[in-house]
Protein backbone atom coordinates (compact mmCIF):
# COMPACT_ATOMS: atom_id res chain seq x y z
CA UNK A 1 0.00 0.00 0.00
CA UNK A 2 1.57 3.55 -0.56
CA UNK A 3 1.12 6.40 1.67
CA UNK A 4 2.47 9.16 2.78
CA UNK A 5 4.10 9.23 6.38
CA UNK A 6 4.98 11.35 8.96
CA UNK A 7 8.77 10.13 10.09
CA UNK A 8 10.58 12.23 12.76
CA UNK A 9 9.15 14.98 11.57
CA UNK A 10 9.46 15.03 7.73
CA UNK A 11 6.43 13.84 5.33
CA UNK A 12 7.30 10.81 3.07
CA UNK A 13 6.02 9.35 0.12
CA UNK A 14 7.03 5.76 1.47
CA UNK A 15 6.14 2.29 0.39
CA UNK A 16 4.55 1.36 3.66
CA UNK A 17 4.33 -2.55 4.07
CA UNK A 18 2.36 -4.84 6.24
CA UNK A 19 4.59 -7.42 7.90
CA UNK A 20 2.90 -10.44 8.79
CA UNK A 21 5.08 -12.70 11.88
CA UNK A 22 4.97 -15.85 11.92
CA UNK A 23 5.43 -16.29 16.02
CA UNK A 24 5.70 -18.54 18.79
CA UNK A 25 8.85 -20.01 18.25
CA UNK A 26 9.09 -19.28 21.60
CA UNK A 27 7.05 -16.27 22.41
CA UNK A 28 9.23 -14.74 24.03
CA UNK A 29 11.79 -15.06 21.08
CA UNK A 30 8.91 -12.89 18.99
CA UNK A 31 7.81 -10.47 21.99
CA UNK A 32 11.95 -9.74 21.82
CA UNK A 33 11.83 -9.44 18.05
CA UNK A 34 8.41 -7.11 17.98
CA UNK A 35 10.37 -4.99 20.58
CA UNK A 36 13.66 -5.16 18.46
CA UNK A 37 11.33 -3.97 15.36
CA UNK A 38 10.35 -0.79 17.62
CA UNK A 39 13.52 0.06 18.47
CA UNK A 40 15.45 0.07 15.67
CA UNK A 41 12.35 2.61 13.84
CA UNK A 42 12.63 5.93 13.86
CA UNK A 43 9.59 7.64 15.55
CA UNK A 44 8.57 9.79 17.49
CA UNK A 45 4.48 9.07 17.47
CA UNK A 46 2.98 5.85 17.31
CA UNK A 47 2.00 6.68 13.65
CA UNK A 48 5.66 6.86 12.60
CA UNK A 49 5.78 3.05 13.81
CA UNK A 50 5.46 0.29 11.28
CA UNK A 51 2.31 -1.84 10.91
CA UNK A 52 2.45 -5.61 11.86
CA UNK A 53 0.52 -8.82 12.23
CA UNK A 54 1.48 -11.41 14.17
CA UNK A 55 0.09 -15.07 15.17
CA UNK A 56 2.22 -15.65 18.45
CA UNK A 57 1.69 -19.86 18.29
CA UNK A 58 3.37 -21.53 20.82
CA UNK A 59 1.28 -24.77 19.48
CA UNK A 60 3.66 -25.38 16.93
CA UNK A 61 5.36 -29.19 16.99
CA UNK A 62 8.67 -29.24 18.20
CA UNK A 63 11.20 -28.49 15.99
CA UNK A 64 14.13 -29.75 17.36
CA UNK A 65 12.14 -33.35 18.03
CA UNK A 66 11.14 -33.26 14.10
CA UNK A 67 14.89 -32.84 13.10
CA UNK A 68 15.51 -35.57 15.20
CA UNK A 69 12.74 -37.77 12.99
CA UNK A 70 11.30 -37.96 16.26
CA UNK A 71 8.14 -35.90 16.18
CA UNK A 72 5.59 -34.54 13.93
CA UNK A 73 6.89 -31.90 11.35
CA UNK A 74 5.61 -28.81 11.99
CA UNK A 75 5.69 -27.41 8.32
CA UNK A 76 1.87 -27.88 8.02
CA UNK A 77 1.19 -25.49 11.16
CA UNK A 78 3.63 -22.89 10.29
CA UNK A 79 2.26 -22.84 6.58
CA UNK A 80 -1.01 -22.74 7.94
CA UNK A 81 0.23 -19.71 9.83
CA UNK A 82 1.99 -17.84 6.73
CA UNK A 83 -1.64 -18.30 5.16
CA UNK A 84 -3.43 -16.77 7.86
CA UNK A 85 -1.44 -13.75 7.94
CA UNK A 86 -1.19 -13.62 3.88
CA UNK A 87 -5.16 -13.41 4.40
CA UNK A 88 -4.83 -10.30 6.97
CA UNK A 89 -3.29 -8.31 4.66
CA UNK A 90 0.45 -9.10 5.39
CA UNK A 91 2.30 -8.18 2.39
CA UNK A 92 5.62 -10.38 3.30
CA UNK A 93 6.58 -12.42 6.10
CA UNK A 94 9.03 -13.04 8.58
CA UNK A 95 9.84 -15.57 11.35
CA UNK A 96 12.19 -14.81 14.30
CA UNK A 97 13.25 -18.51 14.40
CA UNK A 98 16.37 -20.08 12.73
CA UNK A 99 15.39 -23.69 12.64
CA UNK A 100 12.07 -23.12 11.84
CA UNK A 101 13.88 -22.19 8.47
CA UNK A 102 14.35 -25.76 7.91
CA UNK A 103 10.52 -25.51 6.77
CA UNK A 104 10.58 -22.79 4.66
CA UNK A 105 9.90 -24.29 1.55
CA UNK A 106 6.48 -25.30 3.18
CA UNK A 107 5.69 -21.41 3.57
CA UNK A 108 6.92 -20.52 0.31
CA UNK A 109 4.60 -23.53 -0.93
CA UNK A 110 1.65 -21.67 0.61
CA UNK A 111 1.88 -18.06 0.40
CA UNK A 112 1.95 -15.88 -2.45
CA UNK A 113 4.06 -12.80 -0.34
CA UNK A 114 7.59 -12.65 -0.15
CA UNK A 115 9.15 -14.53 2.99
CA UNK A 116 12.79 -12.57 4.52
CA UNK A 117 14.89 -15.24 5.64
CA UNK A 118 17.10 -14.78 8.75
CA UNK A 119 19.32 -16.86 7.90
CA UNK A 120 20.02 -14.88 4.72
CA UNK A 121 20.06 -11.52 6.94
CA UNK A 122 22.02 -12.48 9.53
CA UNK A 123 25.25 -14.04 6.96
CA UNK A 124 25.13 -11.17 5.07
CA UNK A 125 25.93 -9.32 8.34
CA UNK A 126 28.56 -11.40 9.65
CA UNK A 127 30.07 -10.98 5.71
CA UNK A 128 30.10 -7.20 5.82
CA UNK A 129 31.54 -6.98 9.60
CA UNK A 130 34.62 -8.99 8.76
CA UNK A 131 37.39 -9.54 6.38
CA UNK A 132 37.49 -12.21 3.92
CA UNK A 133 39.56 -14.26 5.59
CA UNK A 134 37.81 -14.12 9.34
CA UNK A 135 36.22 -17.18 10.77
CA UNK A 136 33.03 -17.06 11.50
CA UNK A 137 31.55 -19.09 15.20
CA UNK A 138 28.08 -20.62 14.38
CA UNK A 139 26.27 -20.46 17.73
CA UNK A 140 23.13 -22.45 17.67
CA UNK A 141 20.88 -25.76 19.16
CA UNK A 142 21.78 -29.29 17.78
CA UNK A 143 18.47 -29.17 15.52
CA UNK A 144 19.45 -26.27 13.62
CA UNK A 145 23.10 -27.07 13.45
CA UNK A 146 21.78 -30.61 11.52
CA UNK A 147 19.65 -29.17 9.44
CA UNK A 148 22.57 -27.26 8.06
CA UNK A 149 20.97 -23.98 7.00
CA UNK A 150 23.87 -21.86 7.93
CA UNK A 151 26.43 -24.18 7.26
CA UNK A 152 25.52 -24.11 3.30
CA UNK A 153 24.98 -20.14 3.37
CA UNK A 154 28.42 -19.63 4.55
CA UNK A 155 30.14 -22.48 2.40
CA UNK A 156 28.38 -20.55 -0.39
CA UNK A 157 30.19 -17.46 0.60
CA UNK A 158 33.35 -19.21 0.88
CA UNK A 159 33.76 -18.35 4.45
CA UNK A 160 35.81 -20.42 6.96
CA UNK A 161 33.20 -21.88 9.94
CA UNK A 162 34.00 -22.49 13.29
CA UNK A 163 31.01 -25.01 14.36
CA UNK A 164 30.37 -26.27 17.83
CA UNK A 165 30.89 -29.62 19.13
CA UNK A 166 28.02 -32.10 19.87
CA UNK A 167 28.50 -31.68 23.91
CA UNK A 168 28.65 -28.01 22.90
CA UNK A 169 25.52 -28.10 21.06
CA UNK A 170 23.92 -29.83 23.71
CA UNK A 171 24.81 -27.28 26.39
CA UNK A 172 23.27 -24.71 24.21
CA UNK A 173 20.12 -26.53 23.94
CA UNK A 174 20.16 -26.71 28.21
CA UNK A 175 20.43 -23.13 28.17
CA UNK A 176 17.59 -22.35 25.64
CA UNK A 177 15.40 -25.09 27.71
CA UNK A 178 16.01 -22.50 30.78
CA UNK A 179 15.45 -19.81 29.01
CA UNK A 180 11.97 -20.91 27.71
CA UNK A 181 11.18 -21.63 30.96
CA UNK A 182 11.43 -17.87 32.03
CA UNK A 183 14.91 -18.14 33.19
CA UNK A 184 17.04 -15.23 32.32
CA UNK A 185 19.10 -15.27 34.92
CA UNK A 186 22.84 -13.86 35.31
CA UNK A 187 24.20 -17.48 35.44
CA UNK A 188 22.60 -18.52 31.54
CA UNK A 189 23.94 -15.66 30.35
CA UNK A 190 27.54 -16.16 31.71
CA UNK A 191 26.98 -20.26 30.73
CA UNK A 192 25.97 -19.23 27.15
CA UNK A 193 28.83 -16.76 26.90
CA UNK A 194 31.54 -18.77 27.63
CA UNK A 195 30.01 -21.45 25.09
CA UNK A 196 30.60 -19.10 22.24
CA UNK A 197 33.49 -17.81 23.74
CA UNK A 198 34.89 -21.34 22.94
CA UNK A 199 34.46 -20.85 19.36
CA UNK A 200 36.13 -17.53 19.99
CA UNK A 201 39.05 -19.76 21.30
CA UNK A 202 39.17 -22.10 18.36
CA UNK A 203 39.74 -18.77 15.83
CA UNK A 204 36.49 -17.30 15.26
CA UNK A 205 36.71 -13.56 14.71
CA UNK A 206 32.73 -13.33 14.39
CA UNK A 207 29.92 -15.19 16.16
CA UNK A 208 26.41 -15.26 14.97
CA UNK A 209 23.65 -16.17 17.65
CA UNK A 210 21.59 -18.37 15.30
CA UNK A 211 18.76 -19.11 17.61
CA UNK A 212 16.50 -16.23 18.61
CA UNK A 213 16.57 -17.28 22.34
CA UNK A 214 20.65 -16.70 22.61
CA UNK A 215 19.75 -12.26 22.27
CA UNK A 216 17.69 -12.83 25.22
CA UNK A 217 20.90 -12.81 27.52
CA UNK A 218 23.28 -12.19 25.56
CA UNK A 219 24.59 -9.33 23.88
CA UNK A 220 27.46 -7.51 21.82
CA UNK A 221 28.63 -5.88 24.75
CA UNK A 222 29.92 -9.04 26.54
CA UNK A 223 32.01 -9.82 22.96
CA UNK A 224 35.42 -9.39 22.28
CA UNK A 225 34.55 -9.66 18.36
CA UNK A 226 31.57 -8.63 16.78
CA UNK A 227 28.38 -10.31 17.94
CA UNK A 228 25.86 -11.01 14.97
CA UNK A 229 22.32 -11.13 16.86
CA UNK A 230 19.73 -13.00 14.32
CA UNK A 231 17.06 -11.62 16.02
CA UNK A 232 18.26 -7.98 15.24
CA UNK A 233 19.38 -8.70 11.58
CA UNK A 234 15.78 -9.74 10.96
CA UNK A 235 13.91 -6.51 12.53
CA UNK A 236 16.43 -4.11 11.00
CA UNK A 237 15.58 -6.12 7.41
CA UNK A 238 12.18 -6.42 8.30
CA UNK A 239 11.83 -1.87 9.39
CA UNK A 240 14.18 -1.16 6.14
CA UNK A 241 11.33 -3.15 4.21
CA UNK A 242 8.45 -1.84 5.61
CA UNK A 243 9.02 1.73 5.57
CA UNK A 244 10.05 0.92 2.06
CA UNK A 245 14.20 1.50 1.99
CA UNK A 246 14.85 -1.91 1.03
CA UNK A 247 13.13 -2.89 -2.24
CA UNK A 248 11.75 -6.41 -1.91
CA UNK A 249 13.21 -9.58 -3.98
CA UNK B 1 -11.35 -24.77 20.84
CA UNK B 2 -11.24 -28.18 23.50
CA UNK B 3 -7.56 -29.27 24.55
CA UNK B 4 -5.01 -31.43 26.53
CA UNK B 5 -2.32 -29.26 27.69
CA UNK B 6 0.48 -30.35 29.61
CA UNK B 7 0.93 -27.30 31.98
CA UNK B 8 4.08 -27.15 34.51
CA UNK B 9 4.60 -30.77 33.69
CA UNK B 10 0.92 -31.96 34.58
CA UNK B 11 -1.53 -32.75 31.45
CA UNK B 12 -4.66 -30.86 32.24
CA UNK B 13 -8.18 -31.00 29.76
CA UNK B 14 -8.85 -27.23 29.37
CA UNK B 15 -10.74 -25.05 27.06
CA UNK B 16 -7.85 -23.24 25.38
CA UNK B 17 -8.97 -20.28 24.03
CA UNK B 18 -7.06 -18.02 21.03
CA UNK B 19 -7.30 -14.95 21.76
CA UNK B 20 -7.30 -11.49 19.40
CA UNK B 21 -5.28 -8.05 20.61
CA UNK B 22 -6.19 -5.24 19.11
CA UNK B 23 -2.72 -3.54 19.45
CA UNK B 24 -0.37 -0.77 18.51
CA UNK B 25 -1.87 1.82 20.90
CA UNK B 26 0.97 2.78 20.90
CA UNK B 27 2.90 -0.18 19.30
CA UNK B 28 5.55 -0.36 22.98
CA UNK B 29 2.32 -0.73 25.04
CA UNK B 30 1.08 -3.45 23.24
CA UNK B 31 4.55 -5.21 23.33
CA UNK B 32 4.02 -4.54 27.11
CA UNK B 33 1.14 -6.45 27.26
CA UNK B 34 2.66 -9.70 25.13
CA UNK B 35 5.25 -9.86 27.79
CA UNK B 36 3.33 -9.50 30.71
CA UNK B 37 1.03 -12.17 29.41
CA UNK B 38 4.46 -14.21 28.97
CA UNK B 39 5.33 -13.47 32.74
CA UNK B 40 2.08 -14.28 34.24
CA UNK B 41 1.44 -17.62 32.34
CA UNK B 42 2.54 -21.14 34.12
CA UNK B 43 4.61 -22.27 31.80
CA UNK B 44 7.89 -24.42 31.58
CA UNK B 45 7.91 -24.98 27.78
CA UNK B 46 6.84 -23.43 24.57
CA UNK B 47 3.91 -25.40 24.26
CA UNK B 48 2.36 -23.95 27.84
CA UNK B 49 2.22 -20.32 26.97
CA UNK B 50 -1.27 -19.26 25.40
CA UNK B 51 -1.83 -18.45 21.43
CA UNK B 52 -2.23 -14.72 20.54
CA UNK B 53 -3.11 -12.97 17.10
CA UNK B 54 -2.18 -9.39 17.44
CA UNK B 55 -2.58 -6.83 14.83
CA UNK B 56 0.03 -4.33 16.28
CA UNK B 57 -1.43 -1.11 14.14
CA UNK B 58 0.09 1.97 15.12
CA UNK B 59 -1.24 3.71 12.34
CA UNK B 60 -5.25 4.29 14.15
CA UNK B 61 -5.94 7.65 13.93
CA UNK B 62 -5.45 9.65 17.63
CA UNK B 63 -7.66 9.19 20.16
CA UNK B 64 -6.96 12.38 21.99
CA UNK B 65 -7.11 14.21 19.07
CA UNK B 66 -10.87 12.73 18.39
CA UNK B 67 -11.73 13.21 22.19
CA UNK B 68 -10.89 16.65 22.02
CA UNK B 69 -13.31 16.57 18.45
CA UNK B 70 -10.18 17.76 16.25
CA UNK B 71 -9.28 14.55 14.25
CA UNK B 72 -11.47 11.59 12.42
CA UNK B 73 -12.64 9.31 14.37
CA UNK B 74 -10.45 6.04 15.43
CA UNK B 75 -13.63 4.24 15.91
CA UNK B 76 -14.20 2.28 12.06
CA UNK B 77 -10.53 1.56 12.12
CA UNK B 78 -10.47 -0.11 15.55
CA UNK B 79 -13.37 -2.32 14.65
CA UNK B 80 -12.20 -3.21 10.97
CA UNK B 81 -9.14 -4.43 13.44
CA UNK B 82 -11.63 -6.57 15.84
CA UNK B 83 -13.70 -8.26 12.45
CA UNK B 84 -10.45 -9.00 10.91
CA UNK B 85 -8.89 -10.83 14.05
CA UNK B 86 -11.88 -12.45 14.69
CA UNK B 87 -11.65 -14.03 10.95
CA UNK B 88 -8.27 -15.33 11.88
CA UNK B 89 -9.92 -17.29 14.42
CA UNK B 90 -9.87 -14.92 17.86
CA UNK B 91 -12.47 -16.38 20.26
CA UNK B 92 -11.90 -13.21 22.52
CA UNK B 93 -10.89 -9.84 22.15
CA UNK B 94 -8.60 -7.76 24.04
CA UNK B 95 -7.01 -4.11 24.09
CA UNK B 96 -4.08 -2.81 25.88
CA UNK B 97 -5.30 0.41 25.13
CA UNK B 98 -7.74 2.14 28.06
CA UNK B 99 -9.04 5.92 26.20
CA UNK B 100 -9.82 3.26 23.03
CA UNK B 101 -12.44 1.81 25.27
CA UNK B 102 -14.15 5.20 24.43
CA UNK B 103 -15.09 3.10 21.10
CA UNK B 104 -15.52 -0.12 22.49
CA UNK B 105 -19.43 0.18 21.10
CA UNK B 106 -17.70 -0.03 17.57
CA UNK B 107 -16.16 -3.25 18.65
CA UNK B 108 -18.91 -5.19 19.68
CA UNK B 109 -21.17 -3.86 16.97
CA UNK B 110 -18.03 -5.24 14.29
CA UNK B 111 -17.62 -8.99 15.94
CA UNK B 112 -19.65 -11.79 17.90
CA UNK B 113 -17.25 -12.71 20.10
CA UNK B 114 -17.00 -11.46 23.63
CA UNK B 115 -14.43 -8.09 24.50
CA UNK B 116 -12.98 -7.94 28.02
CA UNK B 117 -12.69 -4.81 29.18
CA UNK B 118 -9.26 -2.82 30.57
CA UNK B 119 -11.63 -0.63 32.31
CA UNK B 120 -13.59 -3.17 33.96
CA UNK B 121 -10.60 -5.31 35.07
CA UNK B 122 -8.64 -2.43 36.72
CA UNK B 123 -11.75 -1.03 38.69
CA UNK B 124 -12.54 -4.53 39.94
CA UNK B 125 -9.06 -5.12 40.87
CA UNK B 126 -8.37 -2.03 42.40
CA UNK B 127 -11.94 -2.56 44.68
CA UNK B 128 -10.38 -5.83 45.56
CA UNK B 129 -7.47 -4.64 47.03
CA UNK B 130 -9.23 -2.08 49.38
CA UNK B 131 -11.51 -1.09 52.00
CA UNK B 132 -15.28 0.15 51.01
CA UNK B 133 -13.90 3.66 52.33
CA UNK B 134 -10.79 4.12 50.21
CA UNK B 135 -10.32 6.27 47.99
CA UNK B 136 -9.14 5.53 44.57
CA UNK B 137 -6.90 8.04 42.80
CA UNK B 138 -7.59 7.75 38.84
CA UNK B 139 -3.84 8.54 36.70
CA UNK B 140 -4.74 9.06 33.79
CA UNK B 141 -4.49 11.25 30.40
CA UNK B 142 -6.47 14.17 28.98
CA UNK B 143 -8.97 12.06 26.84
CA UNK B 144 -9.06 9.25 28.94
CA UNK B 145 -10.62 11.84 31.84
CA UNK B 146 -12.90 13.46 29.43
CA UNK B 147 -14.32 10.42 28.03
CA UNK B 148 -15.22 9.48 31.97
CA UNK B 149 -14.56 5.71 31.41
CA UNK B 150 -13.16 4.85 34.83
CA UNK B 151 -15.41 7.76 36.40
CA UNK B 152 -18.19 6.27 35.68
CA UNK B 153 -17.35 2.56 36.82
CA UNK B 154 -16.17 3.69 40.51
CA UNK B 155 -18.92 5.87 40.58
CA UNK B 156 -21.10 2.89 39.61
CA UNK B 157 -18.98 1.08 42.47
CA UNK B 158 -19.85 3.60 44.73
CA UNK B 159 -16.33 4.70 45.78
CA UNK B 160 -14.65 8.24 46.48
CA UNK B 161 -12.40 9.23 43.09
CA UNK B 162 -9.43 11.40 43.45
CA UNK B 163 -9.16 12.69 40.05
CA UNK B 164 -6.22 14.77 38.83
CA UNK B 165 -6.72 18.51 37.69
CA UNK B 166 -5.98 19.67 34.53
CA UNK B 167 -2.88 20.87 34.80
CA UNK B 168 -1.80 17.73 35.79
CA UNK B 169 -3.31 15.87 33.09
CA UNK B 170 -1.63 17.74 30.78
CA UNK B 171 1.41 16.95 32.31
CA UNK B 172 0.85 12.92 32.38
CA UNK B 173 0.12 13.87 28.35
CA UNK B 174 3.62 15.48 28.15
CA UNK B 175 4.79 12.54 30.07
CA UNK B 176 3.28 9.82 27.94
CA UNK B 177 4.80 11.58 24.56
CA UNK B 178 8.25 11.56 25.21
CA UNK B 179 7.64 7.57 26.54
CA UNK B 180 5.72 7.20 22.62
CA UNK B 181 9.02 8.58 21.00
CA UNK B 182 11.13 6.05 23.13
CA UNK B 183 12.02 8.52 26.06
CA UNK B 184 11.48 5.77 28.79
CA UNK B 185 14.37 7.71 31.22
CA UNK B 186 14.06 7.87 34.92
CA UNK B 187 13.64 11.40 34.46
CA UNK B 188 10.10 10.63 32.70
CA UNK B 189 9.45 7.66 35.48
CA UNK B 190 10.28 10.17 38.49
CA UNK B 191 8.33 12.92 36.80
CA UNK B 192 5.11 10.61 36.74
CA UNK B 193 5.73 9.19 39.92
CA UNK B 194 5.62 12.44 41.39
CA UNK B 195 1.93 13.67 39.86
CA UNK B 196 0.81 10.54 41.12
CA UNK B 197 2.20 11.01 44.49
CA UNK B 198 -0.15 14.27 44.50
CA UNK B 199 -3.40 12.48 44.32
CA UNK B 200 -2.00 9.95 47.08
CA UNK B 201 -1.24 13.39 49.08
CA UNK B 202 -4.54 14.02 48.38
CA UNK B 203 -6.53 10.76 49.93
CA UNK B 204 -5.95 8.59 47.36
CA UNK B 205 -5.13 4.80 48.82
CA UNK B 206 -4.93 3.04 45.61
CA UNK B 207 -3.57 4.26 42.21
CA UNK B 208 -5.12 2.97 39.20
CA UNK B 209 -2.38 3.55 36.01
CA UNK B 210 -5.42 3.83 33.45
CA UNK B 211 -2.98 4.17 30.45
CA UNK B 212 -0.75 1.70 29.14
CA UNK B 213 2.21 3.58 29.01
CA UNK B 214 2.37 4.32 32.63
CA UNK B 215 3.32 0.70 33.52
CA UNK B 216 6.50 1.38 30.94
CA UNK B 217 8.27 3.32 33.23
CA UNK B 218 6.10 2.86 36.45
CA UNK B 219 5.83 -0.09 38.91
CA UNK B 220 4.09 -1.08 42.30
CA UNK B 221 7.48 -0.76 44.36
CA UNK B 222 7.99 3.33 43.44
CA UNK B 223 4.46 3.58 45.60
CA UNK B 224 3.46 3.37 49.47
CA UNK B 225 0.22 2.67 48.19
CA UNK B 226 -1.81 -0.12 45.78
CA UNK B 227 -0.68 0.60 42.49
CA UNK B 228 -3.16 -0.95 39.82
CA UNK B 229 -1.22 -1.73 36.08
CA UNK B 230 -4.33 -1.72 33.57
CA UNK B 231 -1.95 -3.58 31.84
CA UNK B 232 -1.46 -6.20 34.27
CA UNK B 233 -4.80 -6.90 35.47
CA UNK B 234 -5.56 -7.02 31.23
CA UNK B 235 -2.92 -9.88 31.10
CA UNK B 236 -4.27 -11.45 33.98
CA UNK B 237 -7.42 -11.66 33.17
CA UNK B 238 -6.63 -12.70 29.29
CA UNK B 239 -4.06 -15.76 30.70
CA UNK B 240 -6.99 -16.81 32.85
CA UNK B 241 -9.93 -16.40 29.94
CA UNK B 242 -6.98 -18.12 27.45
CA UNK B 243 -6.42 -21.38 30.07
CA UNK B 244 -10.07 -21.72 30.70
CA UNK B 245 -9.58 -20.78 34.12
CA UNK B 246 -12.42 -17.93 33.43
CA UNK B 247 -15.42 -18.29 32.39
CA UNK B 248 -16.11 -16.10 29.42
CA UNK B 249 -19.33 -13.82 29.96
Amino acid sequence: MSAALLIGGTLMAVEDRLVGIIGGMGPDATVDFMSQILQVTPASTDQDHVRMVVENNPRIPSRQAAIRGEGESPGPAIAAIAARLEAMGAEFLVMPCNLAHAWQDDIEAAVSIPFISIVEESVRKALDRSDDASAIGLMTTPGCSTAGLYQRALAAAGRPVITQTPDELAEAMSFVEQIKGGNQSQEVALGLRDLADQLVDRGARVLIAACTEFPLVLDESMFDVAFISSTDMLARKTVAIALGKDELQ
